[in-house]
């Protein structure tokens, strides 16, 4: 049941006619990662064009619309769901004329300090129009005394510190990088003679693009007309991954940090039954997200597999409740326990994780008042204690239910017959970690200055 | 995967206060019965108002025009997509004033011979506006010379022949009726001291509404203020009930002509590999439709279930496809096999029907690119040689691929290496049918005259 | 000031190449008949196909919508703003299949005693779905056992009473009738070696078209393929026709009942001069409706005219307020005074009627507040203390100010340093009347049976 | 007939409670000077917040935005219609975080040099991300180094040339700016204990705000809380202002550089007459612009005045043009002679300007083939032979027609009976001039340096 979000996804394209559509189609395969907006970037080598839209990439654009977005190199945003006044005015990519020229940029990530440079910025002068973290960026840029696009974006990501993904389109070039821990994933590909860059591989397989390779921690890769793509180590690799990319954002048919996102959900199920079997009737994932993770739940213990939750897919913004009060009508609005399946029965519940806990104790209460005799939550990642500066959305740390509750505490609250989350050993072995994961939001030790 | 389409979806209420409220959850929760438009007709014991939008039951509605909508009475439809011009006048309830007042219909089902009717109609003056087979029931009874609304419905549905469930709203009265065949269903349940009657029982659970018990085929349950549910059983009954509801049209957490979709679904999946078992590394189901059935092959083979081909929730109406040929974009955009999983393995892929077998083809032909080794389709229906005239929207005879090509041609079209229909003795068998199922699409037997 | 409404403008095009993109002239050059919605019925020969839209002609209709609604013959519709739920359901052409195939109609005018008939074809079995007049005249028609089109439309014509400017489309005919009052009018012209029918003349002007003459009271003319117009008096012409057209509904660039609009108003300013001279600094009009009246004002007393008021032609459905009472806000939104030049004068306002009153209430508090001296009221129309029956929305009997007030009362209610309204006789003077008007609004004398 | 274009309007509010709504107010009333966009910014002390819309005044807000947009200090901006792609980025008030916090700005008039100061200040870092000029003056206050926004705005208006009335939001105070000459207008008025600032007072008369002054060219007025407005005169006042706000931009019932603006257009008119009087049967103007001027040339000539051309308010964006061609359609559309009036006689046409000649030609046309005998053009304003650089959309310079045609050679093109412009001495006289408008774009005069 996903209540974190993602901040973004980013696709970049050179050296490919009509690459707006590509970036189209990335968008298109990456929408799980941002529904809010999305926008793309065209250069056509003299001048950039953007187009940015509120809502999904299906319902954005227009065929006349790509077609009139000439030009071979392009990048493309995805942004999440956020409240607030400005979302138009916050979309990606940002625009912005300067002393080269023109460029746009695509972010996909998070700086934890850039109110400390904000304010430098500030100070000499800059103007900000929007309240995105990326806007820093662009100014650092266009304040650099450095004679080409290259040397001032190296310039100006010595000066920044977080998580970042970042896609740079000028009239003539491409350049993405990825910060020197890497939090957030960026890979490359080759499709129809030209590069692709996306923030998952699912946007390869769409456009019939090629992997390649990711881009490592601390390296820029330059796309210029007439030359092999140039890599440039900006910075020493300490990679510090998203684990939580693997755990649930990133699309199950990703391969992502070298690793196969549905391999490791479902080692992270078997690893939840090893580290605390149980006996029961059934398992049953939350759908859709922790669907993986039950199936590998279900392959170490035997017990049956089913998909005892139906999600209802045809969920909109709004709900319209009746006068009387239906109970858990929020989550039975998308989630639709099968009666027959679980009356009188022993449930293994799975679930990728527990932020605030609402959710897991409605599904509980649901369950019992369909018959179920006994619930047993398991949840395929540790207890999240802490708040994530790199990338996520996570809530305030006292919303957190793992803060300041134990798991029997939680399990309690819950009014489950048990709970279990796994262990961060068994999640580092799952995705065969030797330290390269960012394991923050449970441990609480960050990677920056604060 | 859905290639065929339902015909609606309907819902009453009775009795209760804020009766539109209610209509609009039990639509909600079967908006899987229809995509393209959505209406409800509210009585407030004086006069009949209705509300019709395109579009899904979630965008369509507002707390404002819901509350305003005042009444104790009311009926609901979803409408499923077709081309034309017309598609907003033919949305339902269908509104009409007549001699005894005012009424609203809303029909879930296929008259196949209403043009002989319509004929006999016009001959007498009647007037037509839209396409629906429907309005000639309108008709029917507005001519009727029957001093009540309830025998006139009567008279008109002794003129009429074919599959309905259906239901009629006067300024104080409900009305329910299923066809002599029952061929679509329709239940009845309790709420908040009145009465829902729906086509599914998923409608229901959403609302709180406790199930009763199906209405039976050539009943007709007349709901009046003051009194108990009134039931009329106006025909014989010779149950022909739609197959195809349990195999793939309803929703898997409904309860259906005495059986709970979901476990059919699962025997269907366990007889499929009962009739025919075949070695192979991994089952999966082409989502979201038959993932049910696969579990139930897993289980009967103990081959291992894996979501092997995600499914992509955000596919809008439109698609922009580059300039280059990518294969199978159509396909791709909705369903993204994972590479790593199935490479080199040996694969079966259980789906729940074909129909004109384009799309199985494409599923074929990229889990080929990707690596399969081996695809054996295992269809958990029998091979669809007809059309239906009951209100499923099959396409023309000749387009079903079984009806010109056995199942050795049909497997030599797909390119896969081997293909398998269910049988129709163990559909009959999943079903516990003693000959009580329509299946006219498997074998050309009607039960209208033609 | 506009504050009586008309109930839509007709056209209709016969023997034309894309006849609807005819139909789409006339309607837009008759947008001020009718806001609110509008429709063309087009016929290609073997079908009809309808478009309806709410609001404006120039944002209702597309070029490719025109472009796919081939035919030779059309019919279009625009509809006044009116209350209520139903409106789309309201909007015409309204579209019918019957016993003879295909027809839709169109319609201005109003049938009084609709409600008669209506009850009598409901007993018949006649179904309604909307609240307009019209529906009854497509049900005579159906249910008429007439042989053609021709003589079910005659039949039907002569069971109705009231005022009808009508247009019957079939497949392959064109019908254009009157009712025997001539209420509303109805004119024919040539374009393009084919008809053009419209219910002003500035339709034609638009489109090209050479206006041949009215068609009389008690007339239809029908056109067919090949033939000739045919011209069939199916009733005893009693001319009453609507003198408001005159007054103000009809553009002043239309040529009306054989006068120019613009001309009749002018003498109406001017016998409004005579009938009762004032000493005044400058004469000035509510603008737009009464400029010509106020030009001939102007000319005839040799008082300056002046555009002393200015009208915003800005204003919008809604208009927010602010939280301070700003006195008279809902007129001056639309209507502003030139403070400087009515500033210590005598000002004479010609208005073309008085309904309610309330607006000219607050013209007059509006101008002294800017610093009038003297406000005197001259209206170009006799005082209106009746409703129409005929086709214009009037409020309640008891709403008309002049139905319950004096004219002196009416005077002291506005505020107003004298007020003037026309004679009678001054009005069927200008009109050069000789009782082939209606003026049933000013002296409550009807013509049909009550 | 309006050709040329006006840059906008802008509107401020200081010390009234619900700022916004009296804001909307005056943008309401200034509707004519822009309908592409529109903006409203309000601060409630603290934060500032902004609304932008495409579209009408009337459309583009409702209630429930104006009420929740509180605070009492607000500007707003309407912008004309441009073509372009980032139009939504070219709306205002622009919005910024600076060293001082937050500010927001909106800006009638031109920077005719503004790419040399843009240049700077990208050679200096800055980054901008619309093509507005305004966006240097944003550039120019945050890059100073002054200590309040005081300082800091006259800073920048120091480095600043060209045509400006400029309105600047910060959290606390508003500044209202007029450039030098004065181009565009710019005046206070006193509003329910506050202070209104606005481009016409048209905008004070729907708000009841009681006009107080121009602010005059060179000053800048403060708005401060507790404090009396200050004034400051930031330099030397050399009025050039806009003498076409007086031919046709301002709204006739504004006072506008110290004259009514319907009084200047009828002395306009009258002088026309008096330069080259001609023997005619009719006055009529092209209307609605310019009403005024006709009916100041009918009382000096003492030839009637006749609204014989009818002016279309439906005329929507689009406009569907049938197969065959129709004559002068697009100008038909708009314009509709009074055939029955004008058939025979000799006109005088009165427009307000001419600028490429192409409607005038088809105004000519369409009135000589409804039958006018001749048809005397005369302008009430000199030869536009130049662009103008101080806020008026003027097409290319060899678009002008009068750039490279004599006035016979116009008439010639026109195919007028007669052709006359108003005198460059004429104009002044109306106006009481001494120098202190600007005439370039009659005599190619430009006051900045080039």
């Amino acid at each position: 049941m996903r209540e974190l979000r993602e901040k973004c996804a980013v696709v970049g394209v050179f050296g490919v006619k009509n690459a707006a559509k590509y970036a189209y189609l990335g968008l298109y395969a990456m929408q799980h990662r941002g529904q809010e907006a999305t926008g793309i970037s065209v250069s056509n080598g003299e001048r950039i064009a953007t187009i940015k839209k509120h809502g999904l990439v299906s319902m954005a654009y227009d065929d006349r619309m790509l077609e009139r977005a000439q030009g071979s190199i392009a990048i493309g945003h995805n942004r999440y769901s956020t409240a607030g006044e400005h979302t138009m005015m916050d979309a990606q990519p940002i625009f912005a004329r300067y002393a080269l020229g023109e460029m746009a940029i695509a972010h996909n990530g998070n700086f934890p300090t850039y109110m400390k440079i904000r304010k430098k910025l500030i100070d000499k002068g800059a103007i900000f129009s929007s309240s995105m973290d990326t806007e820093n960026l662009i100014h650092l840029v266009a304040q650099s005394n450095k004679t080409s696009l290259r040397l001032r974006i190296l310039d100006a990501l010595g000066q920044v510190e977080g998580a970042y993904s970042l896609l740079f389109l000028s009239q003539k070039e491409l350049f993405a990088a990825r910060d020197p821990h890497g939090f957030r994933p960026l890979s490359i590909a080759k499709v129809d003679g030209g590069y692709m860059v996306a923030s998952e591989t699912c946007a390869f397989d769409l456009a019939e693009a090629e992997f390649v390779r990711d881009i490592e921690p601390g390296e820029m890769v330059v796309f210029q007309e007439g030359r092999e793509p140039e890599s440039i180590h900006f910075a020493k690799s300490i990679p510090k991954q998203c684990i939580f990319e693997h755990i649930y954002f990133a699309r199950p048919d990703s391969f992502l940090f070298g690793e196969s996102v549905y391999e490791v959900r479902k080692e992270l199920g078997r690893l939840l039954w090893e580290e605390d079997p149980i006996k029961a009737d059934m398992v049953i994932p939350v759908p859709d997200s922790s669907i993986p993770h039950a199936i590998g739940y279900s392959q170490a213990s035997g017990l049956p597999f089913e998909l005892g939750i139906i999600r209802n897919h045809y969920v909109g913004r709004t709900f319209i409740e009746p006068t009387q009060r239906i109970r858990d009508l929020k989550v039975k609005r998308k989630l639709s326990p099968i009666r027959s399946l679980i009356d009188g029965k022993r449930l293994v519940i799975v679930d990728d994780s527990i932020v605030r806990g609402t959710t897991s104790k409605k599904i509980v209460s649901l369950l019992k008042r369909y018959g179920a005799k006994e619930v047993h939550m398991r949840i395929a990642s540790p207890a999240i204690g802490f708040p994530c500066y790199y990338g996520i959305d996570t809530p305030h740390q006292n919303e957190l239910i793992s803060h300041s509750k134990s798991t029997e505490e939680i399990r309690d609250y819950l009014a489950a017959d048990s709970l279990c989350f796994l262990s961060v050993a068994a999640l580092k072995k799952a995705v065969h970690s030797h330290g390269d994961y960012c394991l923050s939001c449970f441990d609480g030790r960050y990677f920056h200055k604060r």
